[in-house]
């Protein structure tokens, strides 16, 4: 009879973990997953001198595992988690994330992301589509994604709020990606998705966050225009920075030159950072992120 | 007898000009050189179509020209450069500019500028160099340059600055370069030497303007930091930017590491600045500056 | 009675030139212009002074341009181009150009082409997509756009290029872009046209010339990988190059991880190499280009 | 009576690994540390998946830790190291390394490491500059280092490099940099400082190996220049790539432009080399380098 260590080929345990510095805490992690027949496949550890925290990303083999996956949670917090004070989240490999993308008219960030996912470039699920305009509803039917238009005013965006948390809900989204959405969400919103909410500003934050940063960049005759995914916050365009990027430009640029640019390295930009956090390669702490490699 | 024609081997006129924008300028200007035999080596226009205003550098061999150079700037005038209400500067291959550098204790641009002088990279004068800080007087020394130290207290900036003056008129100073100088210049300072100033500043501008921006970088997680150099004016670390250029951070940096990888930044940055300087491929206008290339 | 001179609002002319180097060109370029009350909206020349050899684009308004657009030509040609020898075209801002997209099997450029042309990022026709396998139909569908599937094997490669030029011919193509296309066109495919046929590498050549360039790049063990945007010429990856572009790489990036970075790079880098040629800002001389900004 | 456990505030052990891949080798490690009482500051390692090698690098701090400095390499050995059959080597943080510069004409590379030694940006000695020229004795001696001058010519160059290495001995030198040396060194003077001599290799290696890299970049029409830091081996810039990085070039670049452009390239590439050679940074393996963050 096959024994649960038989059938996870392939399969690998993802740990995050952050907490006081303390001596041991190295070896105490590396020391559960070994007695137990772990074979470490990445470890990555950083330690803010300053503040005194520890941060961690290890990942290991889950075939020839002495713990079988559902029980893993309960042993590593007993062993280890909890005598070190950790936060720390558990994830499998083999977990398939479901994001759901918030866009308003602008088509490039959306298209970017929907020929990652439809070529099997990202490992994810997107299960739905939500706008304030009725723009990029063709985009979504030519990859037959559900498209919900829930259009903004004033008035009812507490309303339309509650309905896009409620579909977000009806499909059990893991992560929502804002791919140059041009309405801020309330704090009311942002505090149900804690670090799970991705938005793309096109500027190098934190010059020129706010609205119209190419024109902003435009007047301050820059010579480098950047762009900035970041996690969103109560205060605008201020959360945890996951990647930027940026690219030269000239006097001859103009404001409509720097908007050309600018959707490249906004598509890419924001594209590396869903990567990195359907990876799981990143922790906030301070406002700050630290992304493993 | 030799005339004034035979000469000139290798000199070029340059002639740097912006006006409201026209019909039939750039016919204008070349006619001038090519009804006088002149060669133009490099053209460079630029054409602001929002505001409609006109840049071009223009440069042409001295060889055979028909004008000799002392009466280029007369006939100029004259024929072209009145008629379309120009602004405009002509300057000769041959000069030589004289450059003071202002210091206070960080040595790296102050290496790195005396290098390329020295080692004839740049075709430049260093006459002297001012600081408020005894600290880098044996670099002075090294290279041979009269070192001037006024150190600054609130209460005599005052005569120290012109005590400065005196120092760059005495010295026939074409042009300042702020070579992470520490101290804000006054105003009136800065007023006697409008676009003849060069700062270096230790930010992705307007990112992190004003003091520590290290520090601030730092705080708010940037994944990439970058340095400016600008024209100073009167108001702090907002004049035309003339070259900027960043390099990629991570949660491992700490401020000390940005302050490192920082470093080679600012004098690669500054250097570009003095170099556009140096080959009058700047135009500044509206508090942008047109880069020739 | 409107006149030609009445519609031809925001409508322009662009000329590219090159020719021998001689004093007198540019200002007989813009006479011309001039004193058919043209107005210059663009204008950047080089000088190759080693090989002296002169490069122009110039583009100015037709609304209120003294000849009609259909005579241009033959004014230009006796006025200035054929006393100067210049080598020359003259395009107009108007003109849609056929762009025929040949692909294999990976679908990122061609998504990446197609959200640029869906949404109107650039101005361009694709009338249709040939492959050598049948796997991005479905892409090309989603897209309505027809797609010729022309599997090649060494005994058929004849014929199926004889019938890929057929149907270039057939839908009027101006140009060809090689968007990962895995198979090498033979001499006398190319010469039918010149500078016309643009390739994505996925190497930083002439590093990594041929097949497998990701795989030779991290056997080499460099730490940056490119991408470059070539026009083809008969020999192999050799052609002009367009748009070059790189990314970071470290110890830790498997080959798979480089096939990754590398997908980014070559959708970007071919994106600008189409655009440029769109703009009819390139000019080859000697196995080189001119790019103007 | 003080201990050896007090006096070594800000001391740190600097461990170096590579071996083959096994389960347990972390926690190993990290017991070993733990146990006797060291804190890490700094651990980073990589796993080879394909080749199943192990690479590590493990600092941690003296003070506190239980087995006195110059016992630590015993006891690792028979604890960890031989166990694990480990590649291995034990730094301490302040050892300062003694480094020898060879040169020929070109002052860019070395103004800019005399310049970071001199105002402590690197903790190393410069104990001797070596060269085949006279023309950089007057840069050696306004940094007060020795100067040798040892010509070469095909007939004289075993004995000048006997003498060469005769001098690295006396001055008990480390590493060695070539700092622009034009002299191939020949097989058996490699063999006596394996992945101890850096050079920095003026091109995007292994794009324009050999001579006259600029030449050949710009014959080639390349967009991107770049510039390459090595470990030297016998075959002719073909060892194991420390750094690299890259600058934009155009058309308008003359190869003189390139050399002008690669100069800051260089020196700021071959620093970046030294400062992670220095910081006990890279491992070989495999004729590639790890690099530790």
């Amino acid at each position: 009879m096959p024994t649960q260590r038989d059938n996870q080929s392939g399969r690998t345990a993802i740990l995050l973990i952050h907490c006081p510095d303390r001596r041991g805490l190295v070896s105490a992690i590396t020391n559960f997953i070994s007695r137990n027949d772990g074979n470490i496949v990445y470890l990555d550890q950083h330690v803010d001198a300053q503040k005194k925290v520890f941060f961690m990303r290890i990942e290991w083999e889950l075939e020839g595992f002495a713990i079988a996956p559902e029980r893993i949670a309960d042993e590593l917090k007993r062993e280890v988690a909890d005598p070190f004070q950790m936060n720390w989240a558990l994830h499998f490999s083999d977990e398939v994330q479901r994001m759901a993308l918030f866009v308003s008219r602008l088509p490039h960030c959306l298209y970017d992301i929907l020929a990652r996912w439809q070529s099997g470039e990202w490992r994810v699920e997107v299960p739905l589509i939500i706008s304030n305009h009725e723009d990029l509803r063709p985009v979504a039917e030519r990859f037959g994604i559900p498209y919900y238009c829930l259009p903004i005013t004033p008035d009812n965006k507490p309303e339309q709020e509650a309905r896009q948390l409620e579909l977000l809900r009806e499909h059990d989204i893991d992560f929502v990606v804002l791919a140059r959405y041009m309405q801020i969400l309330s704090p009311s919103f942002v505090e149900q998705y804690p670090e799970r909410i991705i938005n793309i500003h096109h500027s190098f934050l934190p010059a020129f966050a706010g609205a119209k940063p190419y024109h902003a960049a435009h007047a301050r005759g820059v010579k480098i225009i950047g762009a900035t995914s970041h996690y969103v916050t109560a205060e605008l365009d201020a959360g945890p920075i996951i990647a930027q990027d940026v690219t030269a430009v000239t006097h001859r640029d103009s404001v409509e030159d720097l908007v050309r640019k600018g959707r490249d390295l906004e598509k890419l930009v924001l594209a590396r950072a869903i990567w990195t956090h359907l990876q799981r390669k990143v922790l906030c702490y301070d406002n700050r992120t630290v992304i493993f490699d």
